[in-house]
C-alpha cells in the first residue's frame, strides 16, 4: 500500500549504476544553480529603499545606483573568487570543504552550519515571498497563505525526491520564462524613458529628505541589498552535479550567473529610481516598474507577476539540491547521522530532502508564512560562510605556492577582506532583528556535530579489529546457557521447547515468575505431564511485577557464567498478524527484549507463534 | 528517575496479600459510593425548573414539588430492586453481570457499555459543574476554567491509582461536609420559612403562565429532574469493595444513600418553591437558596458554595471507583482488553483508571469545561442499564422461584416497568439535543466488545492443548538452519559467528547484500582471513534495498526447509547504551525483526553488542 503510492509520487526505482546519467548540462545547471540568486534580486532593490526612504525620501534615488554598484563590485569579486574554488576542488568546494581543509576542522564546521541555517531559510524564505506574490495578485487567496506555502514546500520536496534530472526540467523552464519576461521588461523600460522621453509624474508619497545620507545608512542600505547575493556559492558546492567536464560547465554557470544578476540588479535599480519607486505592503518593485513599463492589467503585467512568483519558489529548489549535498559530505566525515549519507530509491539523499522539508515547512507554519520576520535571520550565514570559504582559498595559496599563488592569494585575500567588512556590517545592523539567533545557533550546531562525530568514532574503535585472522574464532565454544520463561502450558510454549531442543544445549532451566499460588500450581501439574528432563524453577512476585523479577533473576544468572559464556533467553512471541489486534496483547515481551538487550552476555532468541486467523 | 516519580506520585508499592486492607466501611463507603447520587441533587431541582419556568412562569413551583415527588417515588422503587441484587449477587451485581446472567450476553454487552458511557460522563459532567461552581465564585478564574477542569481530573485520577483506602480518606470527608452543610441550610430555611414567617419578595423575572402543564411538559421536566437519580446502582456494582459482611454493609449504604437524596432533594425543592428561585446562568439554585437562607457574604454562604463545587468534583470519584472494576470484569470476561485485569503496585486498576482519565479529560478540553453540551448526553445510559438490571432479577425470579419469588418478581417487575418508561421518556425527550450519540455508541461498543471476544476466544483455541503429555515433545528434533548477515567484518559480527558456534548447527550460512561491489570485495578478502567452515554468500542488490533483499533470501529459503525444521536468523545487534544516541545508527534492524516475525517457521536470535561507553 505505502510501496504503491511511494512509486506512484516518486516514480519507479533506480538503479545505482544509472547515476550518471542524473546529471546537469549548463543549459540546466544555470536555472537549477542560480534561481535562488536571480530571485533574490526581486526582493534585494526593495529592501535597500525600505532603509533608505523613510529618511531620505526623495533623495533616495541617487544614493540608490551607489549602494547597487557596491554590491555589483562585491559579486564581481566573489565571482573571481570562486572561479578559482572550482579549479581547486573539482569534487565540489562548499565553504565547508575549503575551510575545513584550510583553516582546521571548526571553521569548517562554522561553514557548514551557517550554509545549513541559510538553505533552511532560503527555502522558507522563498516560498513565503512567492506565496505573497500570489496572493496579492489574487486577494482572494489571502485566507489560505499558509496552506498554499505548505503546499508549495511539499510539491517541491516531492518533485526532489523523484530525482535530479526530472527537476531539472521541471524547475529549469520557469527560471528561463522569469529571467526572458523581466529582461524584456528592463529593455522596454530603458527603451520607453531613454529613447521615448516617458517620464512618470514622482509620486505623492515621497517627502523632502529629513537628513543627508550618512556612512551607518549607507552601510545598512548596502547590508539589505546583499540579500541580492545569497545562493552565489551554490554553484561550487554543486560541481559534482554537473556532467563533465564538471568544473569547465561550473564555471560557465557562475559567470552567466553573474551576468544576469548584473543585468537584472542594475537593471531594475535603474528603472526604480527613474519611477520613483516606493516600497509598499501590497505592491512589490518589480510589479510597480511593470505597471510603469506595461501598464496595468496588461497580460505582459501577469506575466511578470507570475514568473516573478514562480522564481521566487524556484529558489528554495536550489537549497532542496544543496542541503542534502551538503549533509551527505557531512555524513560521510561522520559529522551528522549516517542516514543521510543513503540515496533513496530514486538516486537523491531522501533524508536531507526529508528533513529540509520538515524544517523550512515548521518555518513556514510557525511564521505564518509571513516574510518580513524571517528577513532579519538570512544572509548572515550566508557572508560568515563566504568568508571563512575565502580565508580558507588564501590560506591554501599561501601553503602550496603552486602556478601565479601571489595572484590568486591577492584575489582570494581581497575576497576575504570584503566579506568579512559585510559580514560583520549584516551581523550588526540586523543583530537585534533577529541575526542574533543565528549567531547563537551556530555555535550550538558545531558543538553537537562534534559530539556526533566523537561518538561515531568511539564506535568505529570499538568495533574496528586491527588484525583479522582465524584467532579471533574460539576453538572451543563454551555451550550456552538457556532459559525459557513460561506462563502457561500452550502451543507456543512447546513450539519454544521443541525449538530448543535442536540447539542441543544441556544446560537449560524453565522459569516461571509466581503471582498466583493456584496458577503455579497448575502449571507444575501440567508440566509435568510433559515428562521434560529440564527443571522447572518457580519464583514468587509479591508485588505482580513479573518482568522485573525475571530481568532480576537473568541478571542474577548473568553473573555468574563461566567466562566466555553466553546466557540465552528464549521468549515464545505471540504474533498476531492483524497489527491493530497487538492492542489487545500485553506488549512486555517488548519491553523486556528492550531491556535485555543492554545486557552483554545475554542473547535472545524469539521463537515467534504466528496466530491462525 | 520514572520509578522515582512514580513512588512519589503514587506512594510505595503494596504486596498482593495486603489486598484485604484496603476496604471500605459504612462510614467511609457511604461518602465514596454515593457523591455521584448525592451532588446530582445540587443541580436536578435546577434542570427541573429550567423545564417549567420558560413555560409556565410564576405557576412552576406547584408541578415542581410534584416532579420531585415522582423522582423520590422512582428512587424508592430502584432502592428496594437493588437491595434485592445485592441479596442475590455478593460478588457485585452491576447492571452487566445481572442482565448477562439472566437475559442474556447481548444485554449484558449493552447495559456495560451504557454504564461506561455514563461514567465516564459523571466524570466530565460533575468536573465541570464543580469548576462552574468554583468561577462562579471567583469569576477572576474564569479564564482558566478548562484548566481547572483539567487539573481536578487528574488529581483525582492520581489519588485514584494511589489506592482505595487513602482515597476513601481523601475524598470521603467532603461529602460529609457537603451533606451537613446542605442539611443545616435545609433546616435554617425550613424555620425561618414556617416558624419564623420570613417570605421573601417573588422575583421580578417570573411572567404569567403562558399555558397550562401538559402531561409532555410534566413528563420533560421528569427526565431532566432523572439526573438526580444517577450513582444510585454504584452501591451494588461495589460490592467487593466493602469489609465484611460486604452485603450486609452495602445494603445499609444504599438505604442511608436513599434516605439523603430524599431528605436533600425534598429539602432543596421546598425551598426553592417557597423562594421562587429563577434558574440562572450566574447562580445556582442552591446558591440562590443559600443566599437567601444565610445572606450574600456570610461565612455559611461561602461554606455551602465550596462544599457544593467539592462534592460535584468528589461524584466524579464514584466513577473512578467503578468504572475499573467494571472494566477488569469486562476484562476477565474477555470483552475489552486483557490489560484492565491487572491490578497496579498501588493494588488498584491502573489501566482502567488512566483510560476513564484520558477519555473524561478529553471530554473536558473539547467542551471546553462547558456543563450544557454534556447534559443532554447524560442519564439515558444509566437508565437503560437500571431497565437491564432490574429485568435480569425479574426473569432470575421466575427462573429460580426460590423463597418469596413472587413478592420479589413484583418489585423487580414494577421496577422494569418504572425504569423502561422512564429510559424511554429520557430518550425521547432529549433525543436530538444529544441522547442519540449515546444511542449510536452503545451498538458499536457492543460489536467492537463481541469482535475482541471473537479474537480471545481464538487465541484460546489456537493455543490451548487438550491433552498434555510427553508425545508433544519431538523426541528426533531437525537441526535448524542458521543464516547470520553480514555487514562487514567487526567485532559485532565476530561476537555473533562465535556465538552460533556454541549452538552446534552445521547447517549454516553467512549471508552479505552487495551493494558496492568494492566493499564487497574487501569483506570477502577479510572474510577469507577468518578461515571459517562456513560459505559466504553474496547476493547483488541494484535498488540498494537491503534490506528487502535480505527479506525475499529469508523466504525463499523457508520455503526449502525440511518438514518441522526451523529457519533461525541470528542478528548482530549494535547497542548504543544512551538511548538518545539511537537515532545516529540505522535502526533497519528493528523493521527487519519485526517482518521477521510474521514468518511462522523463523526464529530470531539478537546477539547483542554493547559499546563500551
Amino acid at each position: 500500500m505505502f510501496q504503491k503510492i511511494k512509486r506512484i509520487v516518486l516514480g519507479r526505482s533506480l538503479k545505482s549504476d544509472e547515476l550518471d546519467h542524473e546529471k546537469f548540462s549548463v543549459l540546466w545547471g544555470l536555472p537549477i544553480l542560480s534561481s535562488d540568486a536571480i530571485s533574490s534580486v526581486s526582493y534585494a532593490c526593495e529592501e535597500i529603499l525600505m532603509v533608505l526612504i523613510p529618511v531620505l525620501g526623495l533623495a533616495s534615488y541617487r544614493p540608490l545606483m551607489g549602494v547597487a554598484f557596491a554590491i555589483i563590485c562585491l559579486l564581481m569579486i566573489l565571482v573571481f573568487s570562486y572561479r578559482q574554488t572550482i579549479s581547486a576542488y573539482p569534487q565540489g568546494g562548499g565553504s565547508y570543504i575549503v575551510a575545513s581543509e584550510n583553516l582546521g576542522k571548526t571553521a569548517g564546521l562554522v561553514a557548514a552550519s551557517s550554509l545549513a541555517i541559510d538553505y533552511v531559510l532560503t527555502v522558507a524564505v522563498s516560498i513565503c515571498a512567492g506565496t505573497a506574490a500570489i496572493t496579492s495578485a489574487f486577494p482572494s487567496l489571502l485566507p489560505y497563505k499558509t496552506l498554499i506555502a505548505f503546499v508549495m514546500v511539499s510539491l517541491l520536496a516531492i518533485g526532489n525526491l523523484r530525482g535530479m534530472r526530472e527537476s531539472s526540467i521541471l524547475f529549469g523552464l520557469p527560471t528561463y520564462m522569469f529571467m526572458i519576461s523581466i529582461l524584456i521588461m528592463i529593455i522596454t523600460g530603458i527603451i520607453k524613458v531613454l529613447v521615448l522621453k516617458e517620464i512618470p509624474p514622482v509620486s505623492a508619497d515621497l517627502h523632502q529628505p529629513m537628513q543627508d545620507l550618512t556612512l551607518v545608512l549607507f552601510l545598512k542600505a548596502f547590508s539589505s541589498g546583499c540579500t541580492a547575493l545569497t545562493g552565489v556559492e551554490a554553484v561550487s558546492d554543486g560541481i559534482p552535479n554537473f556532467k563533465a567536464p564538471a568544473q569547465k560547465n561550473a564555471k560557465r554557470v557562475l559567470t552567466l550567473l553573474a551576468c544576469i544578476v548584473f543585468m537584472i540588479f542594475v537593471g531594475v535599480c535603474f528603472l526604480a529610481t527613474m519611477y520613483h519607486v516606493v516600497p509598499n505592503e501590497n505592491v512589490t518593485a518589480i510589479a510597480q516598474i511593470s505597471s510603469h513599463v506595461f501598464g496595468n492589467d496588461t497580460l505582459m503585467f501577469y506575466i511578470v507577476q507570475a514568473t516573478t512568483a514562480i522564481i521566487l519558489t524556484m529558489a528554495a529548489n536550489t537549497a532542496f539540491a544543496d542541503l542534502p549535498l551538503l549533509f551527505s559530505i557531512l555524513a560521510k566525515d561522520g559529522y551528522v547521522p549516517r542516514q543521510f549519507m543513503a540515496r533513496g530509491s530514486r538516486l537523491s539523499f531522501s533524508n536531507g530532502i526529508i528533513m529540509l522539508f520538515l524544517l523550512s515547512a515548521s518555518l513556514v507554519m510557525i511564521f505564518h508564512a509571513n516574510t518580513h520576520h524571517l528577513m532579519p535571520l538570512y544572509a548572515v550565514g550566508v557572508f560568515l560562510s563566504f568568508t571563512l570559504s575565502q580565508a580558507g582559498m588564501f590560506v591554501r595559496w599561501l601553503k602550496t605556492k603552486e602556478g601565479k599563488w601571489k595572484h590568486k592569494a591577492f584575489i582570494n585575500g581581497l575576497g576575504t577582506i570584503i566579506t568579512a567588512i559585510t559580514c560583520m556590517i549584516i551581523a550588526a545592523s540586523k543583530f537585534f532583528h533577529g541575526a542574533w539567533i543565528v549567531l547563537l545557533c551556530i555555535p550550538i550546531f558545531v558543538f553537537v556535530m562534534r559530539k556526533i562525530h566523537q561518538h561515531y568514532e568511539q564506535v568505529k574503535r570499538d568495533l574496528d579489529i586491527t588484525e583479522i585472522n582465524d584467532s579471533l574464532i574460539r576453538k572451543q565454544p563454551v555451550p550456552t546457557r538457556i532459559i525459557l520463561p513460561v506462563d502457561s502450558i500452550n502451543r507456543s510454549f512447546i513450539k519454544a521447547v521443541n525449538y530448543a531442543y535442536t540447539l542441543h544445549c544441556d544446560n537449560m532451566e524453565i522459569y516461571h515468575v509466581d503471582v498466583d499460588a493456584y496458577a503455579t500450581q497448575k502449571l507444575q501439574h501440567k508440566y509435568g505431564c510433559l515428562q521434560l528432563d529440564i527443571p522447572l524453577c518457580c519464583e514468587q512476585a509479591p508485588y505482580r511485577n513479573i518482568n522485573e523479577t525475571l530481568l532480576h533473576h537473568i541478571e542474577e544468572e548473568a553473573k555468574h557464567l563461566l567466562p566466555q559464556q553466553t546466557l540465552t533467553i528464549i521468549i515464545p512471541q505471540f504474533v498476531v498478524t492483524h497489527v491493530q489486534k497487538n492492542i489487545l496483547h500485553n506488549q512486555t515481551s517488548l519491553l523486556l527484549k528492550h531491556k535485555l538487550s543492554y545486557m552483554r552476555n545475554v542473547s535472545i532468541i524469539s521463537v515467534p507463534y504466528v496466530l491462525h486467523e
